[in-house]
């Protein structure tokens, strides 16, 4: 991974700044800091100006920024500042007029206390700036992104060729994050959801101390953070016991709705236009109403980012997005179904970057 | 765990909330709005008045809520109202004046989307209200530290159990995780440090690929979340090899330092002066410089809340805070040795919970 493609995405960043009004940018969203610098470490600020930028840290991280963002300027603060009081000093050394900060994630203390150390200047609200350019990923967010599924999937094959009747939904969920770490994973990407039975049919359910027995099938929705901070999402239902007629129904018109959801992906196309062609499956089927959430989400560096599939988002699809399409239907007091994977826009379609086993057939443990 | 005791640190918080002139306060911060009401999931603000408090959460919490906090008035937005246009919604029912905000928790965008649904009413930054109540623990709260505590010593008993050269250190943080939750613990309060060797030096190091035997000793900071929220956050070294008089000189003086900070602790004395008391040790055994942090911090939902041992906090302890005391000396290229526990101050002195013991003698690993 070269240093110079964060060097590229500050100076889109300084681009798109020109709309704002503002001269630099204040960031201080610490995952928007490492998209921009390659710098994994937080409690750390990023300066984007025209001319240089500043990353804004202290002295834990020297050693580890000299590794991660060799060529990049830094202010180290001393032990007797806090950011709040060294940012300042680094605006007015900066020279900047108008200064641009992130209001969706600066607080209203921390903007207070940095102006309280400035005079004159004047500070301009940018909301979405760099999220917005952490939609479109490059070659390298999306290999990172592969490695983040490949630990997924690796995990999910080791919670497969383990799953025992006595396990409790809380010991499969904390037996899969350990596996992911083995397949070099940081962590999961968030608590993994294993719920049995009639608990798949809360979209959120958490892990219980009920056992895989409980009942005839199993929901794991799970993915891996991978060392570089991308991520991943999926998730299958697998059949632990004999399978009702329902169940069998339900599965495969939700992988039916997923697989029309995925057919629709392509540049120009509206997210909207996207979620309609997979829930017009399940309308059709007679289960509209029991997909109660949008088809999916766009995921990177956070698990939620960028555009959604859902009936009011119609921002176009561009190559380089990568979104989980995830159709469900929840029945309460019996239970649900959802088929999630990662899929990445591609110039003249889309790839499905998952490749964990989702036919009817290959979802029976035995 | 009664609800009333909720309701108890509410009423607290209005009776601080007079002298700030806000007639009620809005909650934004999640861990908070859990202190105030029971309610563990997150998306949730409180508004906590003088006559009553209103939860504004959404649909995937009705159940939880009906569970953690039965007794709470709750307002569940609809799927098209996002939380900052459900939350004008309740001020205006409320008919709140003067409404308190967390200055240091919502962010510029929040707050200002939030008054762009109102009118007319005033806006107050509160900073810390919360935050101060929270570092008096009660009763429930020191029982639930000790079931964080317990979960992480257990924790590592299978650690120091299990412990091989071939581990790296990676291997056993990640190990460390999961023997605390098969304790019950819902993760690690921090990403677990496994620093081997010279690499102990780093005070935040994070654990990589070096394996335990490429050196004699190894230093373990780790911590568990409860169930609850409640944290714990211990460190010691252990001795894998043969060790160096100096690593003994070295060890026994930040256990002497330790030891002498905890004899400090009791209702009245200034943090400052705890920090003092164990760093004169350090200083006296010529190691002053090389103990380049402060002594300790306060413990509870968050793993750094309320009050610092340092040289310049000049708070005084009381009753009911739980601290944690962790001298350290750090030689670059050598290694280092930081010995914590975490700290009750009872109404005569102090009740250090955390039993792991730390004598020289029982370092030793076989």
């Amino acid at each position: 991974m070269g240093a110079d493609r964060f060097a590229v995405r500050r100076q889109k960043l300084v681009h798109h700044l020109k709309s704002t009004g503002a001269d630099a940018l204040l960031v201080t969203n610490f995952t928007n800091v490492t998209y921009l610098t390659g710098f994994t470490g937080d409690d750390s600020f990023l300066l984007v100006g025209k001319d240089k930028s500043i990353l804004i840290s202290d002295g834990r991280y020297t050693t580890q920024i000299g590794q991660e963002c060799p060529d990049l300027e830094v202010f180290i603060r001393t032990q007797k500042q806090t950011i709040l009081t060294a940012t300042p000093e680094v605006l007015k050394a900066a020279k900047v007029r108008k200064i641009g900060f992130e209001s969706t994630s600066i607080t209203v203390a921390e903007l207070d206390k940095i102006k309280d150390g400035m005079k004159g200047q004047e500070f301009v609200p940018v909301a979405g700036a760099v999220e917005e350019l952490r939609q479109i990923k490059d070659a390298d967010e999306i290999a990172e992104i592969r490695v983040a599924i490949r630990q997924a999937e690796k995990g999910f094959e080791v919670l497969r060729a383990e799953l025992r009747g006595e396990q409790t939904e809380l010991e499969v969920a904390h037996d899969l994050e350990h596996s992911m770490r083995r397949f070099g994973a940081k962590r999961a990407s968030f608590p993994p959801i294993i719920a049995v039975g009639e608990r798949a049919a809360l979209p959120h359910a958490r892990p219980t101390e009920v056992r895989i027995s409980a009942d005839n099938f199993v929901l794991v929705d799970w993915g891996a953070d991978a060392r570089s901070g991308y991520k991943s999402d999926l998730t299958r239902v697998l059949f632990t016991g004999k399978i009702s007629p329902k169940l069998e129904k339900v599965y495969r018109v939700v992988l039916k709705s997923q697989l029309a959801g995925i057919a629709a992906i392509r540049p120009g196309v509206k997210c909207c236009d996207v979620d309609a062609a997979a829930r017009k499956v399940v309308e059709a089927a007679g289960y509209g109403k029991y997909f109660n959430h949008g088809l999916g989400h766009g995921i990177g560096l956070d698990i939620h980012e960028g555009a959604r599939f859902n009936a009011v988002t119609d921002t176009e699809l561009k190559p380089g997005m990568v979104m989980t399409v995830e159709p469900g239907i929840y029945l309460e007091g019996w239970g649900g179904v959802r088929i999630e994977d990662d899929i990445l826009v591609t110039k003249t379609g889309c790839e499905v970057l998952t490749s964990t086993p989702k036919d009817f057939e290959s979802q029976f443990v035995n």
